[in-house]
């Protein structure tokens, strides 16, 4: 039997969307790669009654590991370490090594304030090394403390990794976590996965539905693989993750896909269209640059997001107002006025004029009604226009679309068939066909 | 005693962390605001065996309803309305009504579609309206009808309520569940709660903290309050919820944070920084440029994610290479080589060219090292440098930060930073001090 875990995200602040939890899949991908199971996540607010039931829950669910992300901070809402303390059976006590071990920590952090309140200073580092009773501690990468704490009665049940809330704490302190002996010995029945993702667009997910359907009727045994499909930015992605012995049944059903989809399956070593763009702009040595309205920055913001981007962008022009696209990106006034700043037409000549403007090689124009105003008859909210052009061949694509959904979502989905455009362009290929509402 | 709910979010792909959850917290924020009281948000992948611990962990713990989100879809790992039936003792049975009313959703869908297979399509058609008997129907905002399912047993548990997964049909759909009898059965207990926000930005966490024992040592009774800080970005919030008779002691707290922290409690009504920026610019008639080299348009898209953000955006630049500052700002050469791209010279000029080059009224110019790459010693990864100019008036603040974490962090909260510049100089204040890292 594989080892299992569970994990626990506290926050009231995450409970309520406030903030967005990126801990818990994080570690659930942590943990499946080392090869232990995670079939639940719990989040809960800082209250410890509510903490402890999630924990007593997973224990009776007969996880070997139960990690927790948050409530380690100096503030009285944060319960983590007292909760877990309990539950394990172990009596808090104050380490004075770790006390101290914060305190240095604080010293610069407090040399660059003015006036702070140097008994709350205290009161928080002192609370931060109160923990339980014999628990393995992980040194602080923030000022919090992470913990490992089996129960006091060696018998009786999961042993929980304590870990404090912020991504950037939490990661490098999860690979100090998985080398220590108390989570080596809580994930001993660990066993080894593979798992690939396929990516496709432009296709409903009712075909892939059908793929998987026509694959178990040709003999391949879906029974051995995991397999997890799902729609957004509508984009498909289809993740299989399996026991190394059945990857001939896992290579059988991509040649499947990929006989079925051939022109929608674009990515079959889980790449985003992101690092494909990316890659296929450096392979050739050119320099893009955007134009966009009702995305309103968001193009730009996704390829300037990968490390390294400024060897392969330029930059770009937000050109909202209809006096913008005239002035940085050169849109004749009379050519709005023909067909409308939502048109075929004015999403050419701003791809074109990124390309000017920004002596680019590529360029990529996008103007739509993000909504929720704005929307005529002919017009709809979700309408968005998108064109790319070359320096050399001027423009290359063109594509039309009507997007469902919110504001968001048109100026999400708009950004992502900017980046399938800007890709097809780069791979000579026809442009994709409109995905499904 | 109040109302209790729990929520199973369903999917690997939310587990694993491929697609953000947006639902569980939302559906928290509806529940809390109707007064039902939820502690816990599962997330599952689709395994039928943990969905069903999970409902039957909710069952142990006494909730009134359980609330489910995603899979309704048509592929075979879309369990959830069969699972639900299961647990809640009620067979599956096909309702013909409801299979009819699927397929005219689909009718004009698939007239766009060339090629589509109609098997595949009617297998997934007929899926989805297998539903447990004697469940409520909602009707389809998508394809995927929502379910109320009280117990086969009346006196056995809680009435779970079926959502499809994707946003933009959950919430609709919402509203008219919360509509049913079956609904108003199972939270008939709730009670009524005020909810109210302050934001801060330019302090400590530890600082809140001790604000809170002061009042506390005041005589400000924090137990009938249910207070949560978290911070992000830079900012901090505190939420505070309470039953009406507690009024008076929220604002005795509000009373003390406004006088300890009178420099950074920017909202105490809960509003962003980006409500505010765009109130202020419609206030003043103003119309708002960026030019952002790290932040790569997020500034931009920020400005422009509100409805009716037209009214005060002009546009932006985005310009990454050090010719495009030149050409498309108007930054001179000699500028970036004296002081480099990263220097507040080069801000002082962004913001300047924002506002000349967009023929705007107040301009933010925003440079930076985003990392992991580029940092010196004088310079270190995370070093940001952002000003912002009004026509009127040329350079009005600016600011210097060196932001810790990763490159999603430092673009991120450069961004806020942003944001923050521009209002302090829309209200005519000193610009805020240097948040801890």
């Amino acid at each position: 039997m594989a080892a299992r875990a569970g994990i626990v995200v506290t926050g009231t602040e995450v409970l309520t969307g406030r903030v967005a939890d990126r801990n818990g899949p994080w570690v659930v991908e942590q943990l499946r790669e080392l090869g232990v199971d995670v079939a639940h996540i719990a989040v809960v607010g800082d209250r410890s009654a509510d903490m402890t039931a999630a924990l007593g829950f997973f224990a009776s669910e007969g996880m070997d590991l139960i990690v927790t992300s948050g409530g380690l901070g100096p503030t009285a809402d944060d319960l983590t370490a007292e909760v877990v303390g309990a539950f394990q059976g172990r009596p808090m006590v104050l380490d004075e090594v770790l006390q101290e071990r914060i305190a240095e920590i604080l010293r610069p952090m407090v040399a660059r304030w003015k006036g702070l309140d140097m008994d709350a200073l205290e009161a928080g580092t002192r609370k931060q090394a109160v923990i339980p009773e014999g628990a393995t501690i992980l040194d602080p990468v923030g000022t919090a403390p992470g913990l490992l704490v089996t129960p006091a009665d060696e018998a009786a049940g999961p042993t929980v990794l304590v870990l404090p809330g912020p991504p950037r704490e939490l990661q490098p302190m999860w690979a100090a976590a998985v080398q220590t002996e108390a989570f080596a010995a809580a994930t001993a029945g660990r066993t080894s996965y593979d798992q690939q993702m396929l990516r496709l667009y432009g296709i409903p997910e009712s075909e892939i539905a059908e793929t998987l359907r026509r694959a178990e009727a040709g003999g391949i045994d879906l029974d051995t693989l995991e397999i997890t499909t799902c729609m957004r930015g509508g984009e498909i992605e289809i993740v299989t993750r399996y026991e190394p012995p059945a990857t001939a049944t896992y290579e059988a059903l991509v040649a499947l896909v990929r006989e079925r989809h051939a022109d929608t399956l674009y990515s079959d070593d889980g790449s985003s269209v992101d690092v494909q763009v990316a890659d296929l702009l450096r392979a050739r040595g050119w320099h893009i640059a955007t134009a966009e309205s009702c995305t309103g920055g968001l193009i730009a913001a996704r390829l300037t997001n990968l490390a390294g981007s400024s060897d392969y962008v330029t930059g770009g022009l937000v050109v909202y107002a209809n006096e913008a696209k005239t002035a940085l990106a050169g849109v004749p006034p009379e050519l709005i006025e023909a067909h409308g700043a939502v048109s075929p037409e004015v999403a050419h000549a701003l791809a074109l004029g990124a390309v000017r403007a920004l002596g680019a090689d590529i360029g990529i124009g996008v103007t739509g009604i993000a909504g929720p105003g704005g929307g005529t008859e002919e017009k709809p909210v979700g309408t968005v226009c998108c064109a790319v052009a070359t320096r050399e061949g001027g423009v290359a694509a063109s594509r039309r679309l009507v997007i469902p959904g919110a504001r968001t979502d048109v100026r999400d989905r708009a950004t992502v068939a900017g980046l399938h455009l800007i890709r097809s362009v780069l791979r000579d290929e026809q442009p994709p066909s409109e995905p499904l509402g």
